[in-house]
């Protein structure tokens, strides 16, 4: 048996909620690297999907679904200062949960900001309330609540989560190609560096390759991580950083006109919103914006202030190209006017062969645009933990790297994925991002465009959205 | 053996041009149907696929690629009297053809109006010319100049082709169902009948989800018919019939300004644009407005004139969403901005399962939409005639009946789909259409609109083109 590096201890024992595609994908990973108390691990779950995986790793799950009226009781006696409270679940409101946390002393992780049930798609709210914007504001405000409280790590799972990762290895590496000396020991200031690099937009940038023996039937969603969690995004807003380059708005958007306004919404869902993109291995594509955390904390964290007034900011947004049968899921329920399919299915097992590419496209730098991330083959994910896929994997990688850094620091109150030490985040989560490369290209969104038909674009800057919209 | 009807006699042989999808799949049928001479078919083609075929129907398969310089000399002397020219090509001229036919007394049909190669993508000709509506144009001035020339069945496949059947069939049934008798013996007015019923939007509403089980590779563009073919039509604008009952103009259309006026077109590809339609088995779907002939022949067709005045005219455009992989195909060429994939693969013999459902959709009756045609299996086409799949056995289907209709109206100068006689047609094609059913919808455009978003609607009149367009 191979030896792994325990890389943090946990005084007291993990609590997690929801033992879905990525609960199952991380538990082994946990095990592996946590120091843990001998008891075993509770997971509590709405279903008794991988019971099997659960009894593999001795843990405890208890098939009940957490509410709005359970989970005080449910829950508090498991948490305690030194717990880990896991939530990697779907519908569970992680506000509820991290005061929760803060008040029991628990560390707490998730890899979402969720509402509770039907919250991404409550017609009598407004777009503003169903959005990852207002969701972030509303975890964020609890810092002045619990100003001292344990450490809770939001969004902390491949994107949201390692997104901020990559990002910062990604303006390093432009740095050092355009010549510019950081000393390793100096604190930077991430959001100067990405205006001094010139970096104007910064899309997420993932293809999905993973394919299955099974097609997508009629009626039913497929998708290599949660369909649930799938549907709910693809139909809150769109949502984006809104950089200070951008010289055209866009005419169905929104600002919040509250809190810290790095983002905008559009007034259509992120499944009916296609974006132009580009990635080492699929090269130029069409992705879905759909709205994701790291879109609103990467393009607040970017934001350089002066005399408070915004002087630079960077647009962020998320460009995804889901696996085949994925995109066809959306086609469908497009077509149905975002009525959810009956039918959904995780693949994972079934897969017979693809690759997860995720990583962050860098825009506006003069040698080029930069692609930095992880290229995971589902072979290679499949040799490396078992009970995953390349997406769980990156994601679950993600998670270990959340949870070791808040075993290590333990009292750090409400952190973002933006807020923890890239380069000890980005050591754990290594191994299991298959190959990590950073890749220049010339590609712009201009490229190839108006050729057979007029488009109304800016041809002076490449990297404004409006050039990068599918109209 | 069975003994097949032979519906005509032809007295000259037949001459084909492209032994692809559908020269293949329609091949058994000429022979089956058609009393023909006894010396060999002869076929042009541009690659030797379907050798094997030809053979086996004693055809003379000749690999050389038909071009403008030597057309005349390599058809002419094929052609006199009684011959019947089939063009099953892609990128031959249809006019070109045509004229020779009309020169050398031939007969001739095809199922798509055709320039020469890059006609469908030169950007240096505009939008305009590198419509349908001018191609259309430009094949029915050749009755001016051949007034009394030979039959030349023009765009006569599944559709365009029966689809102007169809139609037909579609308004009888509506007529019946609104108490409407009409005297079998009387010429209809299509236009009056269509007005008189409320019909305001008429969609080629197909379905195709025949799947096979090696799924499309990553820059390859799979279909159930000519690749070539759909790429082309596919970056054609989208064009459209437009309706009187129309009170929004769309920002990005265009009127022609010359000839028979029935059809806009908008800036943009057909695969780019999104429309929402309806089949009885599929429900609500998107699907893509690709031009076709049949949305400027059947609104010209169905125009009512008044004193020189468009008095009434239905709004007609396909809504194709075509088999899985050719959805995923049409993603990835837009993400390439529409440069070609290099790979190419027609799916016929490896079809798993699925079916295209294909047929009109009739809206703005009282008794709601209507949707009239043609469910065909794989299972069904196979049983039927050899060398098809489901789409290419309906395309077959209208190709025999024209060729038929041809043969016995030998006379009748240059005919559109709508000018045949649709019964006659209906019935040589029927055997081969599987299930032909007409079934009644409640749904509309407005269907589970606006919940999530605000939209722009028309909520006065649910078949406004405004409505049905997917933004
Ligand atoms: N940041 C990232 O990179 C990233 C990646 C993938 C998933 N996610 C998010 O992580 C979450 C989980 O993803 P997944 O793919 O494992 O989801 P999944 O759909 O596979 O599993 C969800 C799990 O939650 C459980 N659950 C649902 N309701 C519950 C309730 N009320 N009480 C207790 N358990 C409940 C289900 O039983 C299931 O075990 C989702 O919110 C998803 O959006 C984030
Ligand atoms: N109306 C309808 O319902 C309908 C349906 C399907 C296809 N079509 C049209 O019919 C045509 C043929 O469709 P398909 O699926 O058989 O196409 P295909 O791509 O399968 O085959 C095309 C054939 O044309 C031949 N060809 C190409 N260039 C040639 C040239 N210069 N000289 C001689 N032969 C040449 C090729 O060698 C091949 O045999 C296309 O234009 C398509 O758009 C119409």
């Amino acid at each position: 048996m191979t030896a792994y590096t325990k890389h943090a201890r946990l005084p007291g024992q993990i609590v997690m909620l929801g033992f879905g595609s990525i609960g199952q994908a991380v538990l082994p990973l946990l095990i592996r690297h946590l120091d843990l108390p001998d008891e075993p691990i509770t997971i509590f779950a709405a279903d008794a999907n991988g019971a099997e995986i659960a009894r593999e790793s001795n843990a405890r799950l208890v098939v009940e679904a957490v509410t709005p009226e359970n989970y005080r009781a449910m829950l508090g006696p498991l948490l305690s200062p030194g717990t880990l409270l896991l939530n990697l679940s779907v519908g569970i409101s992680s506000t509820a949960l991290i005061e929760l946390c803060q008040q029991s002393g628990s560390l707490y992780l998730d890899m979402c900001l969720e509402p509770w049930p039907g919250g991404y798609v409550d017609p009598s709210r407004p777009p503003a309330q169903r959005s990852n914007y207002a969701l972030r504001e509303a975890a964020l405000a609890l810092r002045q609540k619990y100003p001292t409280g344990p450490t809770a790590v939001l969004t902390m799972g491949a994107n949201p989560g390692l997104a901020s990762i990559f990002l910062k290895q990604g303006l390093l590496r432009i740095a050092a190609e355009n010549g510019l000396q950081l000393s390793p020991t100096e604190t930077i200031d991430w959001a100067a560096l990405a205006r001094r690099l010139g970096i104007k937009t910064i899309h997420i940038a993932e293809r999905d390759t993973q394919v299955t023996g099974r097609r997508k039937q009629r009626g039913e969603f497929v998708n290599t991580w949660s369909v649930a969690g799938f549907i709910g995004e693809a139909l809150q807003p769109a949502e984006l950083g809104w950089g200070t380059h951008e010289q055209h708005w866009p005419t169905d958007a929104s600002r919040h006109g509250n809190g810290c306004d790095s983002s905008i919404y559009l007034n259509q869902p992120g499944a009916a919103t296609r974006v132009r993109s580009w990635t080492p291995l699929e090269g130029a594509y069409h992705g879905f914006l759909i709205t994701h955390g790291e879109s609103i904390s990467i393009s607040d964290h970017l934001t350089v202030w002066e005399d408070g007034e915004v002087a630079y900011r960077p647009t962020v947004h998320y460009a995804y190209y889901p696996c085949d049968d994925a995109v066809l899921s959306l086609h469908e329920l497009a077509g149905s006017n975002w009525s959810a399919q009956r039918t959904r299915r995780i693949i994972r097992d079934e897969i017979t062969c693809g690759m997860d590419e995720l990583g962050v496209l860098l825009m506006g730098n003069c040698k080029g645009a930069y692609w930095f991330g992880s290229r995971l083959s589902i072979a290679q994910a499949r040799a490396l933990v078992p009970h995953n896929n390349a997406t769980s994997l990156q994601v679950a990688a993600g998670v270990l790297a959340g949870a070791v850094w808040a075993a290590q620091h333990p009292n750090s109150g409400i952190l973002e994925p933006d807020d923890l030490g890239y380069d000890e985040v980005m050591q754990i989560a290594r191994p299991y991002l298959g190959d990590v490369v950073g890749v220049y290209t010339d590609w712009t969104p201009l490229e190839g465009r108006g050729q057979l038909f007029s488009e109304d674009l800016d041809r002076d800057d490449p990297w404004q959205f409006k050039n990068i919209r599918v109209h």
